[in-house]
This record gives C-alpha cells, sequence and structure tokens, in this order.
C-alpha cells in the first residue's frame, strides 16, 4: 500500500532523528567533556526542530487522514498509525521555534542542575528551572489546557491519566501505607535492622565486577549493551542491537549500585526485548512510562530484594567482596529491604518508595494548578517532607535537587513511578500462577523462564495496544493497585514480624 | 548580507550532520556493541544521503553562484563560498542512492576488517572490499575521471596534487632516504640499538597516566576533549568544544602508546584551535590532510623522539614505572629513534616511514590505474615489501591488512602523510629561526611557546588560504622536501654516528 509506505518512511526518519537526540544525550551524561556543552545544546536544539517540522509536514497529516480512513492496515500498522496521531495532533500546536528553544533550555538547565546539586546550591540553579517551567506554561497554553494544566502534563506521560484518577488512586495507597509504615517504625525499636559495618569500603573496580554478573544473569545482552556510570543511573534504548544503562558508586554501599544496575537492567531488558521488525516505529517502541518502569521495579524489588535472590547472588558478592563480613542471604535480605524514612527517592524502600512520588507529584500539583512561585520549592518541598516523614530534609541536595526529571523539563512523569510499582506486582502474581513458586526459581540461578514470560507478553507488544489493555493482555486483569498492596503488606509483615 | 546569511545557514546544517556522523563514527570505533553495527551502518547511510541532499540542493547551486558574483565579501566568507562550491561541484556528480549505499559499504567493510585484520583472514573481508573498491571506482567514473583514475582520489584528500606531483617528488625521496637506509643497517652491525627488557611489562593503567601528562603538557585542553582506546589510534574534532583522540595498548612496549598520543593529540591540538567563530562552516575547518598530518608529527617526532623531550618526561615516566631500567634520556631518545625494517607503517622510523607510504601509493596506483585484481592484493603487497624491505612478510595482519583506511574507503590518502612529514619539517626550521634552539625550549618542561607559535600561523587559519599557500604564509617559504631531508639526515646521522 503505496500510502502506508510513504506514511512509514517518514515516521522512520522522526524516528532516527529521535534516536540521534538519544545517542547525544546519553553521550552528554556520560563522558562528554564540559566545554562540549555549548555545542551540545545547538545540536539538540537543531534536532528537535528538524523532529518538529517533519512530525507537523501538512503531508504527514494527509497521509494520517488517509490511512484512517482506510480498511487495509493491519493492527500494527494500526498501532503506528494511531500513536502517530497522537504525536502529530500535539506537534501542530507548538510552533517550531518554541521546540528549538524549549530543547535548548532543557539542555542547559541539565548543566545547571548537574552544578547544583553537586553544591547544594539551589539558587544556581533557579533561573534555568523558573525558565523550564514558564516554557512548560507556556506549552500547556499551546495544548488549550488552562482549565486542567497539570492534567496536560500526566497525559503525556501515561496516555489518560488525570489528577482525578491519581488523586483517589494515591489517597488509597496512603491510607494503607502509612499505618504500614507506622508499624515498621514501631517494631524496628525492638528489631532493629542489620546494617552495613561502619568503615567498610567496597571498591569500584569490584562493584562493577559484581553488577555485570547480575546484569548478565537477568539476561541483558553486552553484545548488544553497554554498562557505563552516571551522575542519576539511566536507561537507553539508543538503537536497535545498541541499548546502554547507566549506574552509580558509593564505596560505602554496594547496595546502591546494585539496585541502580537491577533497575536499570530492567528498563534495558524491555528495549532489548522490543520486536526488531517494528525499529523505528511506534510499533516497536515501549509502551509508556508505567510499563516501563514495571519493568525495572518488578527486578530491582520483586526479585532483587528477596531471600531468593541473595541465595543465588551471595557466592559472587563473596567472590568480589572477601573482606565483607559472613553474611547469610536471609541477614542480606534484610538489610536490602530496611524500611527508613530516607531523603533519596532512588534509594527508598517499597514502602515510601510512593510517598516519595506523591509528595513530587503534590508540588507540581500546586506548580501548574496553583502557580506556586518556583522560589518557594525548596521550603515548600522541606515544610511537606517534615510533615510526611517527620524528618528534617537537611540541604537541597537531599531535598528538592536530587532528582533529575526537572532539570529535563520531564514534570508529571514521577507519578508513572507509582504506576509502575502497581504493574509490577501484578505481572509477579500472574507469573506466579503460570510458572509456579518464583522464590523456587529465582534461587535455583537460572532465571531465564522469567525474561521468556516477559518477552511476549510484554516486551514483543511494543506499543500495540494502550498501557492497560497490554496489562489486562499480559494478566488477564486491568491494571489494579491490590496486587500491590498485598504483596507489601505481606512481605514488610513478613519481614518485621508484624 | 541576505544571501551570504542564507547561504551560510544552508551550510551551518550540512556540517551538523558532518558532525553527527563523526561523533557516530567514534562512538563505533570506540565504545559501541558489536551487535549495534547493523543499526549505525542504516544511520550513518542515512546521515550521508541527508547531507547530500542538501549539498545538491538548487538554492544552494543558485546562492553559490550569486554569491560568487558579490563584491561584498571578506575574506572569510570567500573561503567558504570556495570551499562549498568544490563540495557541491564534487557532490552534484554522484546521485543521492549511491552516496547513501557507498556509506552503508564503508560502515560494514570496517566492522569486517576489524575481524579480519583480528584473524589474519583476507579473504573474509575480500568481499568487502572488492566492493569498496568497486564503488570508488564508479565514483572516479561520476567525477569523469576515467583518463587518470588515481588523480581523482589524490586531489579529493589535497587539492591539486596529482600522480604527475608525487611521482617525482616520491623518486627524489627515495633517491636520499635509501642510501640513508642502508648506512643505518651498515652502522647498526657495530653500534646495535638499545632495546627494552625482555618480558618486562608496562601496565595499562600506567600507560595511561604517563600518556595524559604528556598530553597536557603539549597543551591538550581534557576539560574540551576525550582520550579513549580502539583498536587504530585516531583523533576527530567532533564539536566546538569536544575534540576526541584514542590509542592502543600494548603491554610490552609503552612507546607505542606514547607515540600514538602524541600524534593523535598534534591532530587535536590542530582542532581545539580553529577559530571557534567560523564553527559549522569550511573557513572554520582544518585545511587539508597534509597539514593535519604536519601537526601530529611536529608533536610525535620533531618534539616526542628528542633527547630534549625524555629530559622533560623522564621524571613523569620513572614515576610510572619505578621498575624500568635506569634509563638515561639519551637512552630513552635512542630507544624511541631506532631505525628498523619493520612491518608496521605506524611503528615506523622517520626514515623508512616515508617507505611505507610510497609502496600503499604504488598498490593504489596499480588498483586505479591498472586494474589489479583485489584478490591479488596481498601477493603484491608481500614481493613489493619483501623487494624494498628486505624482508618476508608473516602475515596479512602485519601486511596488507594492517591500515584501518582502505576498510573506510579511504585510497588516496596515504600519500597526505608524506606530505605531513615535510610541511612539519619545514614548520620546525621557521620556529627555530623565530623562538630560537627549540631543544632548549623542550627539555625546559614548557612547551607553550610552540603551540603558541602554531596556533596564529596553522590552526587559526583554518581553511582560509589553500595548504601550499598556508604553508607559506606560516614559514614564508613554499613547500619543499628539503628541510625534511636536511633534517632526517642530520638527525640520524648524529644518532648512528655516520
Amino acid at each position: 500500500m503505496q500510502a502506508y509506505s510513504a506514511f512509514i518512511e517518514r515516521v522512520k526518519d522522526i524516528h532516527r532523528l529521535g534516536a540521534l537526540q538519544g545517542h547525544l544525550g546519553w553521550d552528554q551524561e556520560t563522558i562528554m567533556p564540559a566545554k562540549g556543552s555549548e555545542a551540545r545544546s545547538d545540536i539538540l536544539s537543531w534536532l528537535a526542530a528538524e523532529r518538529h517540522t517533519r512530525l507537523v509536514d501538512d503531508e504527514m497529516g494527509r497521509l494520517l487522514t488517509q490511512l484512517e480512513q482506510s480498511s487495509e492496515l493491519d493492527d500494527d500498522q494500526q498501532a503506528n498509525v494511531r500513536e502517530m496521531r497522537r504525536a502529530y495532533d500535539k506537534a501542530i500546536q507548538l510552533p517550531a521555534e518554541f521546540v528549538a528553544a524549549f530543547a535548548k533550555a532543557k539542555s542547559e538547565a541539565l548543566l545547571s542542575w548537574q552544578k547544583a546539586r553537586a553544591e547544594s546550591d539551589f539558587l544556581s540553579f533557579l533561573p534555568q528551572l523558573e525558565s523550564l517551567i514558564d516554557m512548560t506554561k507556556r506549552k500547556i497554553a499551546y495544548y488549550g489546557g488552562e482549565k486542567n494544566p497539570y492534567d496536560v502534563l500526566l497525559d503525556e506521560y501515561e496516555v489518560g491519566m488525570k489528577v482525578t484518577d491519581y488523586d483517589p488512586l494515591f489517597a488509597g495507597l496512603r491510607a494503607r501505607l502509612v499505618p504500614l509504615l507506622q508499624n515498621i517504625t514501631e517494631a524496628q525499636i525492638t528489631r532493629p535492622d542489620p546494617t552495613l559495618p561502619e568503615g567498610m569500603r567496597f571498591s569500584i573496580e569490584a562493584q562493577t565486577e559484581f553488577c555485570l554478573k547480575v546484569s548478565e544473569a537477568m539476561g541483558f545482552d553486552f553484545s548488544a549493551g553497554r554498562m557505563d556510570a552516571s551522575t542519576h543511573p539511566f536507561s537507553a534504548g539508543l538503537w536497535p542491537g545498541d541499548t546502554r544503562f547507566t549506574t552509580r558508586f558509593d564505596e560505602k554501599d554496594p547496595f546502591s549500585c546494585l539496585y541502580a544496575v537491577m533497575h536499570e537492567t530492567g528498563h534495558a531488558l524491555y528495549e532489548q526485548g522490543l520486536a526488531r521488525i517494528h525499529s523505528l516505529t511506534p510499533r516497536g517502541d515501549a509502551v509508556s512510562l508505567g510499563v516501563h518502569e514495571s519493568q525495572s521495579r518488578f527486578w530491582e524489588n520483586q526479585i532483587g530484594r528477596t531471600t531468593a535472590f541473595w541465595e543465588t547472588a551471595l557466592p559472587w558478592f563473596r567472590e568480589q567482596f572477601p573482606d565483607a563480613p559472613d553474611w547469610k542471604p536471609e541477614e542480606l535480605n534484610r538489610i536490602a529491604n530496611t524500611v527508613s524514612k530516607g531523603f533519596i527517592r532512588v534509594e527508598a524502600d517499597e514502602v515510601t518508595y510512593n510517598l516519595h512520588v506523591m509528595l513530587r507529584y503534590e508540588i507540581e500539583k500546586k506548580i501548574f494548578n496553583e502557580n506556586l512561585p518556583v522560589s518557594d520549592l525548596p521550603a515548600t518541598w522541606n515544610a511537606m517532607f517534615e510533615e510526611w516523614f517527620g524528618v528534617q530534609v537537611p540541604n537541597d541536595t537531599m531535598g528538592c535537587l536530587q532528582d533529575i526529571h526537572w532539570s529535563m523539563g520531564a514534570f508529571g512523569y514521577f507519578p508513572t513511578y507509582t504506576l509502575g510499582n502497581l504493574y509490577a506486582a501484578q505481572l509477579l502474581e500472574s507469573m506466579q500462577s503460570d510458572l509456579g513458586d518464583i522464590d523456587t526459581l529465582v534461587s535455583s540461578g537460572d532465571w531465564s523462564s522469567l525474561l521468556q514470560w516477559l518477552r511476549p507478553r510484554i516486551h514483543e507488544q511494543g506499543s500495540k495496544m494502550s498501557p492497560a489493555e497490554l496489562i489486562e493482555y499480559a494478566t488477564g486483569s486491568p491494571p489494579s493497585p491490590e496486587p500491590f498492596l498485598r504483596y507489601v503488606e505481606a512481605k514488610y509483615g513478613s519481614l518485621y514480624g508484624l
């Protein structure tokens, strides 16, 4: 079909430009020398404008309309038309100069944030952050979203999700997580968590070797990907056959790196499992951030933070850290699942994690629906954190500067992390009923059946269905918070003898 | 001037696409996972086609014609028009599909060569090499160069140079280098060269530290660049503020890495010294391969292979290699200048180096002017090497598979290396008459005046003049082989007591 071929050539060009942006973004955050930043901003801005120009091309609009009227398209082709229609409709509302300026502002803000975070200097980041928020508000205005501004942002990251969806969902979660946290805190008085020995150091080389082993055991193909270091760990499916993830190192705490690697490997396995035949088209892309996060959280938490995991991983750990205490798998599991009212989201346990997310959600809602002044952000963050967690934030590096997202203009992104936790728990229940006891599988050391279960049900489906349809396709049930609540209450109830 | 602004916007877009190609090429040769190669071929081919399409755009032709008739352009602007005219005239003769297919073939050949070289398996590389040579012949035909086909290739890499220029130049060099080599070989019987101790190992970490120190002392700005490892060392001025070079490591021989680093840093200093104000236009580009090579050879040989260099570098060397023998600067200098009839061009001394280049030149001339079958290449190489050097090539890794150039479709490139040697010697003589004794400067440890001399005379000039004009601008004399012959005869005469 000629119109579809013409359409798909244009779609592939747009994806190529996106892959170039992704590649240069990866490079910027891992290995680019500092003085490359000005030229990097220029080229990223140029690529964004080129991509935008091609997306909003009149011929693209004409082809979309023609293909929407066709009855000859199969499911995969329809998915491509559907997804490009959504992207096209969003894009035609934004002027090309705005898109280019926004991309440039994001690139500059990212560098400013890196410096501000290192020095805990919010004021040095404030002008860039204000500019990003201002431009985001202009974007919302272009989309005609003045009435429910934050909904526009939420929908961008998980289609169909609004404040009226998240508000009751988060209230329901909070209603059961807060008492659970309270019970755990009380139990910790008489049952203190094991800790890492004071003063012990875990070398970066040994951490690297250990983590590469774990990532490989999960099924990551290192002949089709890489692991590097960056300030904030991330994963990027840059090109077919080339998926790269990053981690960070803390010589005092090997768990920080380990669970970053399991998390990012989870994302990266999704990217490696996408259908190659659909490369450079939406059908071959991951469907949503929520589903992406379900893959990372599944491996990081449901698999990685279990005694069964440590039964397999303990010999690898001992090989790299021969001077570490003679821990048993159960002890390592308790260390890995310590609940604490810590400051850093990415290091949070499964009980408090969603509270961290909700805090960011509430602040974003204030910024976009109530026009909170950006300069008030640290005070607002710190007050809310103290109210929810009962502890004082010592500085902005531990507070509102900790996440990369806002410096990338990614407002409305955080709530998808909680969706990921919910989906992951649902996938685990369903996998368990297909494969039998997952702990038995994990402690056997051969984890291949887990990945094999995920491949056809999630990874290979790409964006064929909507996120909600995909979860139902994979598990037989629509998305629900119940499996997560069952999982977290059972797990931590057992860990803390509740 | 409106036409010039429109023209320069187009020129910058073309340069951006070129910079993207350069960046992905760097990535492919340093860090890309193996399975990324197919998608990498696709995107490099797509970028080449995009760049070609923009270059041959009718509007570009119209703007060039209009600007060539203008009397309002300054020297820099005229240089941009002149260089883009040459690129345009070449490009309009090549169909876009041919350009894309050629880029793809080069990308595939590079990977095939890497494997073939590692396994010394010429036959596995033969199909890709035949295809590249076939496409190069088609390119020559598109340029209408059937009468003097090899001249078309030579002109691509150093404008204005032809077989009728190189043949007498090379004959003249050979006439004085061959007796010099003969005298050295005889002298070596009674005066054996010092050698590295058998069995000694120099760790990659220590080599890295030592070489970083040397590169920094040369003036390389590591906040605007990187050093990495690759099979074949190279340097790439990817973006303004981001220049990357590579090296390779041999644990038995730290000189291999050191002189690769000094060579590539020489290239990289040229890139870092280009005029930022002219970025993304030809005026801000390096003028030619010959001039580029003069910068690398200047630092590698005229500076690096001297007793004066070792007087400064010896403490750094001792710090990294405390177990090495207690060499004096004079001994290290003799090791670094050992003349030998070795097989590998990039490890050759200054006496034999140009013979290696001439061998490749003669073979390329046979391929393109006499239709030598590609399958005869190893036999032809080996026979000629034995005739010129008096030793038998043990395998193709040490022979015709050693260089990356042919796998990149770079035929006609090698002769520019000899031009670089000639220009470098000319620059040294001129610098010496401006700055006084260079050995005194080099042994002082402060090399900044050398770079300061090169910056305004070579680097900042970019492509404002032709290569020959630039050499005359910098030295006061047109290009000549005499300074090189004076230099090499004096240096090796003294080293070998001739």
